[in-house]
Order: structure tokens, then C-alpha cells, then sequence
């Protein structure tokens, strides 16, 4: 029951707008996932955890949702030079592996780490490599309506031509003028007609192992066709809502704009939608920063950053804590901050089947809820809605200490509030210990090995031979260190 | 460490043979997989733990296995009638839903209950709809050395005329002759030449939603190609071992055969394997019997033909009590069987960590342990193989009972059998109720409070303290007992 419509932040209006499905009840979601050639890390889980907040408030809004991600296992051109060489090829020669092998272990990966966070699974996950044929056509769309080139086996989207009729830089603000002053000089062997023309169809080098016949000879699509292909293959040439990360904006998401115009003659998004980044203590997340945390390493605390590990619910709560489209810092302190917080409530919803009933409340539950609601309708304003469920639960606290009252019905009510807000579309686990137990595990085994450590020192070796052969017949692996121990489970 | 060589029964050659891989320590393993337009049932299981325990095996071997098993998402015409009608798609049309979306439904499915089984992943899980360019480049190949031809824009695989030169009938063993006299009158209105005549290329009618254009108009692939097309792309065109139920021997790997080798002009499979059918109470399992169960019914116990839940691991035990070239017939009698025979296993393993150590050994361990493996050796007879576990538990016992005696060195070799055999190639997980991380906090808490009470024997006082106050601090609730102490974690 929502009283008020839910409004969206549309990136490309750049302001909110009432969201109106193209054909109710079905809505078509199609979101940019992601590109398999790494371990998953912190910066995979809030496009994730924001566009299933999304998914499951649709849902219960009673919608019929097609939600769309993709899998990029190919044609992921490096961004800076864009000269076509394909991260995961570079991947799999450098392995020795065929590149679907490595492609398919980090999928696989990635699901398994992001099923722990409870995000639902998309409708559909489509690979771009499994959409070769539909992307060529598209391409021969784009050629046909003449927005593109071949060039020695290669076809470029032809921006300037396009820009003629059609806006390109709509979405991200950019002027094609400042794009050419700004870059012409720049190249000069490229066999692209302007620096900002991209790929849609590379021809594969010799070395190249991934690689499609074509009526333009060997070669794989570039990395922003996929989306536009997809996209319409699943949702339509047009279709609701389109999500992603910011860093995504520009250029993929301007070229997918490009490309899908340039193909249909219209443009195929209703409403942009873009989450923001997360920073690590201030600073941006990158390989050289040392401050890169993959998830099993933010599960298991083993990270140079982290004092504990913290477990998916804790860090899904401390995504939910911030707005989307505002930046996001992971520091020890607000991830802890987040544990107690989650904490607090998930103790006050346990309160609430034990609460003393009165005939009347000394609360407004009606309101609270659609406060609560009201701020999930405001572009998904987590972070409000959850200080709502704070309130309720200091309310709670107080009922069951006789300070405050509440009747049966109100509790039914609350009951539900949280249900519906914290669980099924907040996507939080009312079971405090199925989030806690991995992280509590590796809690109890420091104890336990430096306590093992003291015995050692203290010459008790009888005590420090015990610990490590019952944790050894317990199924674990005791690693001795010079500055201390490491642990695993075996298998 | 297996002196004997691995044999294995090549269902082509109907004999035994020495497992030689082509190139060492490669192996290329292709197995059927599901195709996902239906819930995960008991049908399911028994090709992947069959090929699994061989994927398993050939890894303990020290081989480098690309294992491929793919995902029929089109193309599988109904077998009967071979009327170019989809399964999928038919599902489809039913539900009103997007062909992909179901298969992406049903695939998660698939994955996630055949993965409780602890079944690993593949190296590679190709979908059919991800490879149409593969396959239409295969079709082109075997309509060029001439045996196939186009009809209304279907294409067939020309059966009469790859007999004249090749043999179809070879792993099946049936005449092309009596197939012919069975079933050339039958046929009239049919645009192929001959009745067992197979699609390469259907032509895609109106109605049919899956479909993809290609020279010979839009349509979609026959559904033998994918596995002759996949196995190609990703393990070459001759490759080691082709694995699948024996209900699949024919058609489908008949005409596997039959097009590879009219396509490259040679046999693609070294070693063929066929894991035998499941029956139910000797009944072949079956919608209209009433007795085809689910996953999920076997899990929970909720079918009629059950009188209680069974867990992975149970069905997994059974299956691996009988021979995977025997039929394996379900009852609820044998079910239990396994689950008591499968807890006398690990019991014992159990009672390694405590059994009393002797100067010497009144059992021949090392002979037990060659025979367990020439038992694997001899075509993955894993019944043999447990029974010599069972054996090996029966000392163990015996040994706990003091009537048999072990020595340290027999009895690291007999942890090392049961890691080898029961858990690493068997796939079967040590802890009786799960091997989660949930239960092992249990037993880590259950070693960390038995030292606290062995220091509270010796009045060692401040360790005793400084446990209770560490487990406090990270949110565990210790309560002392009269025997012993409970412990839960806070909130």
C-alpha cells in the first residue's frame, strides 16, 4: 500500500520524474553487469544491491518485471587506447586457457559471491558472446542507415554523422565540438575517422582466439553493442528503465544511446538510472592503491584495510544506508556502525513477538509507514526509509519497557512494516546468525590460535598440540607464521 | 597412487580399454547436459555425479581436465514427431513468457539443486543459443561434402547417402538397412528424403519466437548439432571422452558421429561412456507412472512414492553403491540403506583422530588401499571401491574395540584413503550434517570451551576468564553447566 507513486531520478532529464511503465503491468529493467575476466570485489556489489532494491520494490508494487543483465565475457575493449585487444583474450593467453574457461570461472564466481548478499537472480543473463549473430545485424542496421564505416575489416560508429541529426553527448552532457578540438590532434595512424568514433565490429589479428566469421571477415563486436543488442532483443526496441554505474555514463552508455538511435530511429530508454561509486577511506578503489578489496577477502577480514571481516548483510545494510546516486565511503567505522545499526533492528523486529499488547497505542504506526514508503517512492531513498525503521524500533524498545503502548492491530502492522520493508524489499535476512556465523567463525579461531600462541609461549606445548590436532580433525588447516597463524577450512 | 592403469568401458568399441588421453596431461571431456524446459529430478542426477566422480578422478590423477557439459536452451524437437516444434518454446508460449527467460529460470534451478550434490562446475557450460553461428558454420560444411540437403529452408542430414561411405549404426549397432524397411511406408507428407533422415536447420514458422536468420532463411538448429558443434569449439575435433545417459546412444550420439564425421571427414570421440537409467521401485520413471520426483520432493520427502526426506549426500552414496553402467533402482528400503551405510563410514573416519596407536598393524592397509583404487581403475567401479571402505571401517571399529591393533604410520595412510576415496574423488562431504561453516563454529566453540574447562580443572583461572570475556566481547552468550556449558550468540 503506497499511497504516493514512486518517483525516479532520470539521468538523462536530469531530474525526477513519476515512473510510468511503456505497457503496465510489465516493466522492462536492463542493467549493465558484469565483465568476467576478474575476482568480484567491492565495486560489483552496489549496481547489484541498488537495481534489486529496484527489482523487488517493482515487484511488490505489483509490477510484471523483465530484468536484464548481462554478462560481458567478450569485446570489452581497453578503455584508454581502444585498440581492440580484448581483456579476457589477454586473460586466457597469458593462462593458457581457452577463454570461455576463464570466462565461465568467474561467473561463476561472481554469482556465488553475489547470491550472498540475497540478490535475487536476474530474469534473464544474457552473454554477449552468445548474441554475435543479433549484434551483426545490428551493425547492419547501422551501416544501412548510414551512421557508420568499414575500415580494413573493422566498422566504426561514424559520431560526427550521427551528431548531424541526432545529439550525441544527450545523456552525458559532453559537446561534440570540445570532444573534437580536444582530440583530433591526438591520433594520427588510427584508422578511425575521429578519435571519439568507437567499434562496433573489430577485425581479430591473427593472435586473436576470440573471433566470429562475418560478412566484414573475422573479427568480435565492440564492447558498447552488446547492451544496445541485448537490451532490445529481451525488452523491445523501447523499453522502461536502464541502470548502471556512473562510471558507465560515458561513454558506454552515450554509445548505446547512439547506436540504438542510430539502428531504430528512436531511442530505446524511458528512464536512465545511474548509481554512484563507493571510495575506500576517501580515496578511490584501485589495484595500485593497494585499497582494491575483493569480496572474499571483505567476508573473511583478510585485507590489510580491514580490522574483521564483515558479512554480506552487514555490508547490503551499509549500501542501503546511503542514497544511490551519492558516493559511498567504506571505512572500519562505518561498517561497524552499519553491523550495530542492522543489529538494532533485526533485535527490535525479534522484540515484536513477545510485545505487551495494550487497547490503545501511544504511536502512529499508519503514519510512520507511509513515511517510510513515502521515502522508498522518492528515488528510492533507502537511507530515510531505514531512519524510519529506527524509529519504529526505538519505539519498540520502549514498549517493552512499559514506557510506551501499543494495540494488537498496530503490531500486526509493524510486524509487516518490517516484513515488507526490511526483508522481502530491502532484501535483508531476518536470521541474525545465517549473516553472522562465517565472520563469528573467524572470531572465535583468533581466540583459539592465540590462545595456542600464549600456550606455546608459556612452554605449555601439551595445550598448543591439543588445539591444533583437534582443529586439524575438526577439518582445518593450522598454518604456522613468524607473526602468528593462518587458517583454513580443508576442501 | 595407483599402480594399475585407468580402464574404462568405450561404449563403441564394447569393451574395456586402457584410458590414453591424446594429449597428455589433457583431456577433453564433453557430457550432455539438461535441457532446461522442466524442474531438476532425480533423472538428472545420475549423469552428473557419474561424470562428475570421473572429472574428480582424472583431477586426482594429475590430468588437466577441461570438462564441457552444455545447456540445451533450443532446438530440441520433440523426439517423436520431429515436428520442428520447440519444447521451450512451447513452454513459452504457454506461460506467455520470453523463451530465454525460462531457460534462465530453469537453468538456475538445475544448477543450484545439482550443486548440493557437491557436484564441481564444469570448466565450461555452453548454451546451444549461444553457438547458432558455430553451428550454421558446421551446416555448411556437411551440406558442402554432401550429405545434407535443403528443403523449404530446412536443411537435413542426409543419412542414406554418409552410409555409403561412413557407418551410421556404429555405436548403436542398428542397420541402416532394417531402419529403413521399418519405416520408409510410414512416412508421406515428410519433406526428408528418408524417415531417420535428421534437421541441421529447421525453417522457423511464424509463430516460432526462437529463431535466427541464416542463408537458408530464418530458423534454428536441430537439436544433435549443439554437442557436435560445442565439443568442437572448445575441445578440438578429436577429443578424449564423450559421457551421457545411455538413452542418448541413440539418435543423439548416433548422429553425433554421424555429423562430425561428415563435417571433418573423421570421428570426433576416443572413449564414449553411457551411465545407465534410474527405475523406481522397477519402474521406469515417468510423468504419467506417478513416480517422477523432483529434487526438491527428494529433499523435502513431500511425494507420495517417499516416507521421508533423503539428503544429497545420501542420494549421492547410493549412486555411487551401484555401478554407474547398471540401472540403479530407487526405493525407499535402499535409500535408507545407504544412509545408515554412508553414517557407518563416516563414523569411523571419525574415530581416526582418537583410535589408539600400536607398535604395529594387524591388517595388510596398504593392500586395502590398492585395491580400492584398482577398483576405480577398473571402469570407476566405485561399489567395489566403498566396500573395501567399509571393510577398512569394520578394522577401525575394531581397532576402537582393542581386538585389531594400527600403527602411526597405517593410520595416516588410512586418513589419507578415506580423504582420497570418500571425500576428494567420491565427492562425498566429511561432516555428517553439513560441512558449512555454521556447524564448524559449532565445533571450534566446542573445543575453545573444553579448554576453558580443562583450565578451570587446573585453576588456571585467568585463561578460563580471558575465554569467557574474548567470546563475550565477539557476541557469544556462555552459560555454564553442571555438565559442561552452552553457548549462543548474542541478539
Amino acid at each position: 500500500m503506497t499511497k504516493n507513486k514512486l518517483v525516479l531520478y532520470n539521468s538523462i532529464k536530469k531530474k525526477k520524474e513519476v515512473f510510468e511503465p511503456l505497457n503496465p503491468p510489465f516493466v522492462g529493467l536492463y542493467v549493465c553487469g558484469p565483465t568476467v575476466y576478474g575476482d568480484p570485489h567491492l565495486g560489483h556489489v552496489r549496481p547489484a544491491i541498488t537495481y534489486d532494491v529496484l527489482f523487488r520494490y517493482l515487484k511488490y508494487l505489483n509490477y510484471r518485471v523483465r530484468y536484464v543483465r548481462n554478462i560481458t565475457d567478450v569485446g570489452h575493449l581497453e578503455r584508454d587506447s581502444d585498440d581492440g585487444e580484448d581483456k579476457i583474450l589477454k586473460k586466457a593467453i597469458i593462462e593458457q586457457l581457452e577463454p570461455m574457461e576463464v570466462a565461465q570461472y568467474y561467473t561463476n564466481s561472481y554469482k556465488y559471491q553475489i547470491s550472498k548478499f540475497n540478490v535475487l537472480p536476474p530474469s534473464i543473463e544474457p552473454q554477449a558472446s552468445g548474441h554475435i549473430i543479433e549484434q551483426q545485424q545490428m551493425i547492419g542496421q547501422i551501416l544501412k542507415n548510414g551512421y557508420a564505416y568499414l575500415k580494413n575489416g573493422s566498422v566504426y560508429f561514424d559520431v560526427e554523422e550521427y551528431n548531424k541529426k541526432y545529439n550525441y553527448g544527450k545523456l552525458s552532457g559532453r559537446k561534440i565540438d570540445e570532444l573534437l578540438s580536444n582530440t583530433r590532434e591526438l591520433e594520427g595512424q588510427d584508422e578511425k575517422k575521429n578519435s571519439f568514433d568507437f567499434a562496433l565490429w573489430k577485425r581479430a589479428e591473427d593472435k586473436h582466439i576470440m573471433r566470429w566469421p562475418s560478412e566484414w571477415g573475422d573479427g568480435f563486436p565492440g564492447w558498447h553493442l552488446e547492451c544496445s543488442t541485448m537490451s532490445t532483443k529481451y525488452l523491445g526496441e523501447v523499453f522502461d528503465i536502464h541502470g548502471g554505474g556512473m562510471d558507465l555514463l560515458f561513454p558506454h552508455h552515450e554509445c548505446e544511446i547512439a547506436q540504438s538511435t542510430a539502428a531504430n530511429g528512436k531511442e530505446s530508454v524511458k528512464y536512465w538510472m545511474h548509481n554512484n561509486m563507493i571510495t575506500i577511506e576517501g580515496q578511490k578503489m584501485g589495484k595500485s592503491l593497494g585499497n582494491f578489496i575483493l569480496l572474499e577477502e571483505m567476508f573473511s577480514g583478510k585485507h590489510e584495510k580491514l580490522e574483521k571481516a564483515y558479512s554480506p548483510m552487514t555490508i547490503r545494510f551499509f549500501m542501503l544506508q546511503a542514497h544511490y546516486r551519492s558516493t559511498l565511503d567504506f571505512s572500519n567505522e562505518a561498517l561497524q556502525a552499519s553491523e550495530k545499526g542492522l543489529e538494532r533492528l533485526l533485535n527490535a523486529f525479534q522484540l515484536l513477538d513477545n510485545l505487551p499488547v495494550s487497547e490503545k497505542s501511544s504511536y502512529d504506526i499508519e503514519t510512520l509507514k507511509q513515511r517510510a514508503f513515502n521515502a522508498l517512492n522518492d528515488d528510492l531513498n533507502t537511507p530515510v526509509m531505514l531512519s524510519h525503521l529506527f524509529d519504529a524500533a526505538k519505539y519498540i524498545n520502549s514498549v517493552k519497557a512499559g514506557t510506551e503502548s501499543i494495540n494488537s492491530s498496530d503490531l500486526a502492522s509493524l510486524k509487516e512494516i518490517f516484513n515488507d520493508l526490511l526483508f522481502d524489499i530491502g532484501g535483508l535476512l531476518p536470521d541474525k546468525e545465517s549473516s553472522s556465523t562465517d565472520s563469528k567463525l573467524g572470531e572465535v579461531m583468533d581466540i583459539l590460535l592465540n590462545l595456542r600462541i600464549a600456550a606455546k609461549a608459556n612452554k605449555d606445548f601439551a595445550t598448543a598440540d591439543k588445539i591444533r590436532d583437534q582443529l586439524q580433525a575438526a577439518g582445518f588447516i593450522i598454518k604456522d607464521k613468524k607473526d602468528g597463524f593462518e587458517w583454513e577450512l580443508k576442501n
